[in-house]
């Protein structure tokens, strides 16, 4: 018997006939991140049932020297979850793990296996009166083991914080199949550097996530949702330091866009209307939540913002939603941005982040230096402005053939855009992680000592390299070909 | 010319006459913990001015297989910044590097060197109307570098958790003497795991902070402080769980004492007062804070929340402090529980956790194993019941002899609780660290897995095993006698 063949019988032993396949029809579906841009190869299908049934599989992954590419609800942005060409690897699905442990209302915590999906962990709190604080495009499909190995970010990071603030305890199984238990959440806990931090936001490179203790907050009680009209991106970040003072807790959201990706919307979006009738080069769309009904006094807290804005010249124009439906017609705007601008033509994005006061000069200074520089192109910089983190779109000249125009002259856009970033101390990966779409470009702008640890903690925790291998770093070092780690395939 | 005599040479010609001595009246101050605790020995004390400093510091130590023992204020409860008996290492002190190098109150950051002291950070954001969240009892000496490498709490933690969640940015010389600078403030930075995490609470044993930007928060507008007698501990949990859900993101402080701690403060203390008349066997001590003045409606807050609780029978009596002078009272005497406790005789002290919702079965259930288990004491829990960490000290019989007690009896007793702490999921250390003093009880009663994980990071991040050795870890391995580094000193 090869040592495949030998490797797979163990494996089907180990996992059961629903826990190993290698049919490529249920593989296949697999092997091709969600948007399409990845497709690779993977010798099976690994669904365990449980965390003993993943430590087994890993131990014996490390025995035949087999990589490991672990998933979760297939729907990262960075084809982190997607196997290599050379189909050596298992892809190791955590969706069959999808059981809520432990929910202890009072405590405010849940405790549920790395499959369970992000909708289905909202709706189990919802029914106690809590919430978990993070929502983000896919959580339909995004998985708690994945939004954990992502970090993954979303509208509410400003109030609530990324998937790291979420994460009270944390289970994973290591490289050499020892599990990691730090489940147990402890508000307080100083036993040395803190491991779960470093599995947190890890992209399945040093240990597979399991399970998860995570944080959950009151219900929204009250709720204020306002929409303004500004005259500049700076006057944004003058109007969000305004509401982080007069606001306080209370500000989730603060979301910027320019004045063509509203006509975008409105134009994509028949059924869409503006919320303010006059026009403006820049609006913002300003969320306050409170935890307990009328207590908080949302609404005052809300015209007295917005009254002491006008004062100081920093809106134009401004109204706050009248009911839950028209807040929910203001969001829909908001997300409506991408679609309608992929209406448009071929665009290259950029998840970029840089310090919070830095992002509305970034902004104004980026845009044009673009536009001029790449003839035709149209520069578009929407979201988080509260996160200091902008999507920052390079719509094509008019014309330009999609697909083509990507791979040609959207490179050289992608790469001067990271620079950008760069040179004012920002990150080319603000909320969607490295995977291997980034990976390369980390690699070219990255200071070398951040590298440096990086590789040098991959090395130590996964000396054999089947962690997930080229997803975030390469496993050979570009500037001298030393080997990343001895039993590493070579990508 | 001998090795140390050429480091030696060579440290004061890179660090300056101020940078570098060997005169024993000068260094042997910080060779002893602030309590007395430690002592060990030093070649020199080096007190570097810049980073640059720090890290041609760090290689020349490299170079020669210099061990280095970083401290700030010298002001730990651990003796992690204490060097051995060897007189092999140096002690590099942060304390002269203690400049605000950037402070943006619109932004709500500030960008401080290793050696500012806590105080000093509290007064010099006072006047832009914000303030630094995290405060404890050695605020006058206390450094940012040993807060962070120490990750300290206090008693601000319920809502702004411990030094973790205040650190924005950090830089660090790393063991190779380069310097690793995320000090910019991105609150989103998906790329790879987040080495800054790693750092944090890592007590100088794979890295020296040198510098940090951390984050403020809003001044305190608005203030509710409340004294509530309790008739049990399980009953102020209760009372915990019913003020989260009444009073949200308002409160800051839920600290408990039982009856003898009560009554020990005001023996010791002529001029304190009990806040009620009456007697009770627990009581809580609750502050709910606002960040804008009038506009949170706190003492509308603070006596529905009352009320309800009377009516769900979880308090027995309340009082709400009347005037800021009484509220600083009642912290009096929460504050002054160790001292009032200390003058009744020798007491083992342990700084331990939990999971937050087991804390008060934790202390019903140990506080009577031990007094019954170790005749003649008695076991007092006091603390931050809002996350989950109590002091938990045990007085010796009276007249236990002082100093011998401790080290017969007293280590016997101090087993004991760490095993009940273990055996409840907790942690040995909640917010004091490792250090020299809880190393060999961490490995005795630590996960395994922990432990390798822990000895593989610092085996990668420093190779030679010269940051602060003997701490945290020790440096072989009691199992088998493997050496964590090569260069490393024997403890």
């Amino acid at each position: 018997m090869s040592e495949k063949a030998e490797f797979l019988t163990d494996a089907k032993a180990l996992l059961g006939e629903r826990g190993l396949t290698t049919d490529g029809e249920l593989v296949e579906p697999w092997l091709t991140d969600w948007r399409g841009r990845y497709t690779g190869r993977a010798m099976a299908l690994a669904s365990p049932a449980s965390t003993p049934e993943v430590a087994a599989l890993v131990k014996l992954c490390a025995r035949h020297g087999v990589p490991i590419v672990p998933q979760g609800g297939n729907s990262g942005m960075s084809g982190g979850a997607t196997p290599d060409a050379s189909g050596t690897a298992i892809v190791l699905s955590l969706r069959r793990m999808n059981a809520v442990r432990r929910f202890d209302a009072d405590a405010m915590q849940i405790t549920c296996d790395a499959g369970v999906v992000l909708q289905t962990l909202h709706e189990t709190v919802e029914p106690k009166g809590l919430r978990f604080p993070l929502t983000l495009g896919g959580k339909g499909s995004a998985t708690v083991g994945g939004l954990i190995s992502t970090n993954a970010g979303g509208t509410q990071v400003l109030r609530h914080g990324a998937m790291r603030a979420q994460v009270l305890g944390l289970e994973a199984v290591m490289a050499d199949g020892s599990v990691f238990d730090s489940l147990k959440a402890l508000k307080k806990d100083n036993r040395g550097f803190d491991l779960k931090q470093l599995l947190i936001g890890s992209e399945g490179t040093i240990g597979i996530v399991t399970a998860a203790t995570l944080r959950l907050v009151p219900a929204i009680a009250d709720r204020a949702v306002l929409w303004c009209g500004l005259g500049d991106i700076r006057t944004a970040r003058k109007l969000l330091v305004h509401a982080q003072r007069e606001a306080g807790d209370a500000l989730e959201g603060f979301e910027v866009m320019p004045r063509h990706s509203l006509r975008a919307v409105l134009a994509h979006e028949p059924s869409a209307r503006s919320p303010l009738q006059s026009e403006h080069e820049w609006h913002a769309l300003v969320e306050l939540i409170g935890d307990r009904s009328g207590a908080d006094g949302l609404s005052d807290t809300a015209s007295a913002l917005l009254e002491a804005a006008f004062a100081a010249e920093l809106i134009e124009d401004a109204t706050i939603a009248a009911s839950d439906t028209q807040a929910e017609q203001f969001w829909a705007i908001r997300d409506g941005i991408s679609a309608a601008e992929r209406a448009l033509g071929p665009a290259m994005q950029h998840d970029i982040s840089v310090p919070v006061p830095d992002m509305a000069d970034f902004v104004a200074e980026t845009v044009p230096r673009v536009e001029e520089r790449f003839t035709g192109t149209k520069a578009i910089a929407f979201g988080h402005l509260g996160d200091g983190n902008v999507h920052f779109h390079v719509l094509a000249p008019e014309g330009a053939p999609r697909g083509e125009w990507e791979e040609s002259e959207g490179k050289t856009i992608s790469a001067f855009v990271h620079d950008e970033v760069t040179r004012w101390g920002g990150s080319i990966s603000a909320e969607h992680g490295i995977g291997q779409m980034k990976r390369d470009e980390l690699a070219r702008l990255a200071d070398p000592v951040h590298i440096a640890i990086l590789r040098q903690v991959k090395q130590a925790l996964d000396p054999q390299g089947l962690l997930n291998p080229g997803k975030l770093i390469a496993q050979h070092d570009a500037s001298d070909g030393t080997p990343l780690a001895q039993g590493a395939t070579t990508l």
